[in-house]
């Protein structure tokens, strides 16, 4: 038994008890910016920038912060080593683009601000092997560049992918338009390179595809938003290139359809479909009232369609198959009307709809957004019964669209046209409840794949398994046994 | 922080301390028996068959323990929360087909012998959702009829099928030959039910394909070997039955050849390949030897060929594309001779060749055998550097085939004819080492996908990362306090 040793091995040096006997930590004040600097080097440092301190949301906001940038795995090693015996909390920092809070340490003491952009190498490309070494701090738009460079295909791809960087992705297990076919995060990851909460560096950069020789630490790691340790480099899984793709924008009656559709195209192309994306006439609206610039479609909004991308092999056309498609769905009153893109340019504008609903969301402004999934076949009777309770509030807008390959839909609830979303506050927290407990009655997630951050704690809390979250809380103290990593994400620090 | 509160909680009832200071666990004997039958249904017990104190390879066996076979989680949690309060070690019992010995207790005081055999059901098919549900003794074989029955694939495959017990495929997280496509155990599970170190529920019966709300117990769980508690039932991914399918063996030059037909293979049909086996032209000659009533394809026995299935959709012709695949190969001298079966039973005769070769390798006996995964790029350096260091032994005989496409090989290595293994079994340490050594030099792994059991032990505490090792050693401690659960295996319990 080497737990109550590994706890005694390193003695505070600073640590102080609270009063209900919760160890507290101390801030990166200027004191400690000067021992960490006697120790590391003075170019580690920089002025903290309000980006570093802000999140997309603008719900969390960090008032200060030492930010360091270290360039190597043995930088970030010294840097959690020395924070670790200071009992100094550490934030890891990516692309700054999470949308839970995971990033910003809103309160308690002033953290280690601890960014991976100068580790932004691609270390190697394997192509034979299909694997692509990245340190965290690569931009995934330069993993996927490398990767076709290679002639090969990194599959991960969601909206931010231009500013996120590739440790912040699999910290928080990001998920995005690719997974139906070819998983999340995780599941595109072989090993990891990662600095744990004690400072020691685990060298786990694998490029196996089979390896059972004890417990997945990586699959801990991966979606543990920074609060075990800092991922400082990844060796990650290439796909082939489809030789042909196609996509194309078909509506339908109603959800239940598109889920039959889903199937008819798994039956149709197997492992073929690379993206289905559900859309709503709620957000084809949106569109038209804040980004009037976007060209849809369909002139007579659909209430509901989406969005197929295939992509095909072995000599087979991605849009032949697409017809084929159509033409099945339509005999079987699965879709009532459909494009398909001819060219790479009405493919960007039928992806356009898709990727702008987001940014006409946020002009419009919601009352409340949730980032759920259901079991698939749970999937209309929930749009029912959720549709059915929103109303109750009020004469409120949904928008419901997302990925439904993956039963992920991001549901958001938006005042009436006229009305602002501050009119609706004090409902807000209402129908956020409403929402998570009818996702939690139906064997869903409160959180797809944005994560728990700082956002859902609380939410964590209600809905988790006990065990689970009794398990989850003995795995955070056995790993980080002072509580630096993080604190406040996913599980409550001893400051909240 | 619950860490110190989590390990007082439960009071030991008969725990001794070691001379060392460790925690000595007691054994299920007859009075640990009586009072669990106080507590538990009589007809959980049973007394231990040789059956379950063996495992196949003969070299671990226990001399007693208890038998317990519940038939529901709750009568799972129920013996485990006595078992922790005891200090009684409990040993999870599938179908007893591990090759590692992580079934086995053979040291130590008698234990809980836990067999999942009567939790068998298939609890759910969700044919929209592609998700099977099944508790843990379900055999494995009868979880891909279910599957099978639903017009679906459940494509775990490996030799013990029939006999092996899903709940134990994903505490081994179990390989097989489909892995290339569709992964491992680990990767075709969403979600378990399964009962922690302390007794608790863990109630994570989801069949979510997203879900990012903490950490990832699930992938924790599968791998550990039951060491840190036992799965009682698993929703598991289904996958679309191929349209059709075709298979082929390929003479190729050497292992480099292999990689490369791999690779082509890969860029004609993208996804489509289901298996891709490397074959020694000295399992042939095994099969001669032990087994001629094997009918081989080919009458001159090649040196090297490969196995390969593929399985389309969408109208293709899997063996016109096996014909296709096999003139481009041909064309550059990556294949030298080829059959392509054209019907099932010339389909089963080709995979007979494969399939029978452990039983030829166990006929003529191995003085060592291992179960290794390489970077796919390093497989042929590792080969003939292998080769030369096992000959530096004497005149050896080696057998090395695989799953080529993940990497993973069985590196056997044999007496000369004529000659038994145990003339060579004071080289068997030294061979071994120099394997694995080897392995590990190159970036490989000593245990591709039998996992570590009471077998490996060693291995682990010799290549493992130490910073890993430690996070492994920690999560134990604080899961699994007081080290009841299968103690031994995977990490060196108390006792060893």
């Amino acid at each position: 038994m080497t737990r109550g040793r590994r706890n005694r091995e390193s003695l505070p040096i600073r640590a102080a008890l609270g009063t209900d006997g919760t160890m507290t930590l101390n801030p990166a004040d200027s004191a400690c910016a000067e021992a960490l600097r006697g120790r590391l080097s003075q170019d580690l440092f920089r002025p903290v920038e309000p980006r570093y301190l802000e999140e997309p949301r603008g719900l969390f906001k960090g008032t200060a912060g030492l930010l360091a940038l270290p360039r190597t795995v043995e930088e970030v090693s010294e840097l959690i080593r020395a924070a670790a015996r200071a009992r100094v909390p550490v934030v890891p920092y990516g692309g700054g683009t999470g949308l839970v809070g995971g990033q910003i340490c809103a309160g308690g003491p002033a953290p280690l601000i601890l960014s991976l952009e100068r580790m932004s190498a691609i270390r190697a490309v394997h192509r034979l092997e299909n694997v692509i070494v990245a340190e965290a701090g690569a931009i995934l738009a330069d993993v996927q560049a490398a990767a076709r460079d290679a002639g090969r295909l990194f599959p991960l791809s969601l909206a931010a992918e231009g500013s996120c960087r590739i440790g912040g992705n699999l910290s928080t297990n990001a998920g995005g338009v690719n997974v139906l076919r070819y998983g999340n995060a995780r599941d595109l990851c072989l090993g990891l390179e990662a600095v744990l909460p004690d400072g020691s560096i685990w060298h786990g950069l694998t490029r196996l595809r089979k390896d059972n020789t004890g417990y997945d630490l990586r699959d801990l790691l991966i979606g543990a938003e920074g609060t075990l340790g800092v991922i400082t480099a990844a060796a990650l899984k290439l796909h082939p290139i489809p030789a042909s793709t196609g996509t194309a924008m078909l509506v339908v009656p109603d959800p239940a359809a598109a889920l039959e559709l889903l199937t008819l195209a798994r039956d149709l192309t197997g492992d073929g479909i690379s993206a289905f994306e559900l859309i709503h006439g709620e957000g084809l609206a949106f569109l038209d009232e804040t980004l009037p610039d976007v060209r849809q479609p369909f002139d007579a909004r659909p209430d509901w369609c989406v969005l197929i991308e295939l992509g095909l092999f072995a000599g087979l056309d991605a849009q032949d198959m697409l017809v084929r498609l159509f033409e099945t769905a339509a005999a079987r009153d699965l879709a009532l009307d459909g494009v398909i893109a001819q060219n790479e340019a009405q493919r960007d504008a039928l992806w356009a709809v898709r990727e702008r609903i987001p940014e006409a969301n946020r002009l419009i402004g919601a009352i409340s957004s949730h980032d759920i999934s259901l079991p698939l076949a749970a999937i209309p009777d929930f749009i029912a019964r959720a549709g059915a309770a929103v109303a109750r509030h009020g004469d409120l807008r949904v928008n419901c669209f997302g990925h439904l390959g993956d039963g992920n839909l991001h549901y958001n609830v938006f005042p009436p046209r006229g009305r602002s979303k501050a009119d609706f506050a004090a409902q807000r927290e209402a129908i956020k409840r409403m929402v998570h407990d009818l996702v939690y009655a139906l064997g869903g997630s409160f959180s797809a794949e944005h994560g728990v951050g700082r956002l859902k704690v609380g939410d964590l809390e209600r809905y988790a398994d006990p065990a689970r979250l009794a398990a989850m809380r003995a795995i955070k103290a056995a790993l980080d046994p002072h509580g630096i990593m993080n604190p406040g994400a996913v599980l409550r620090g001893p400051a909240d």
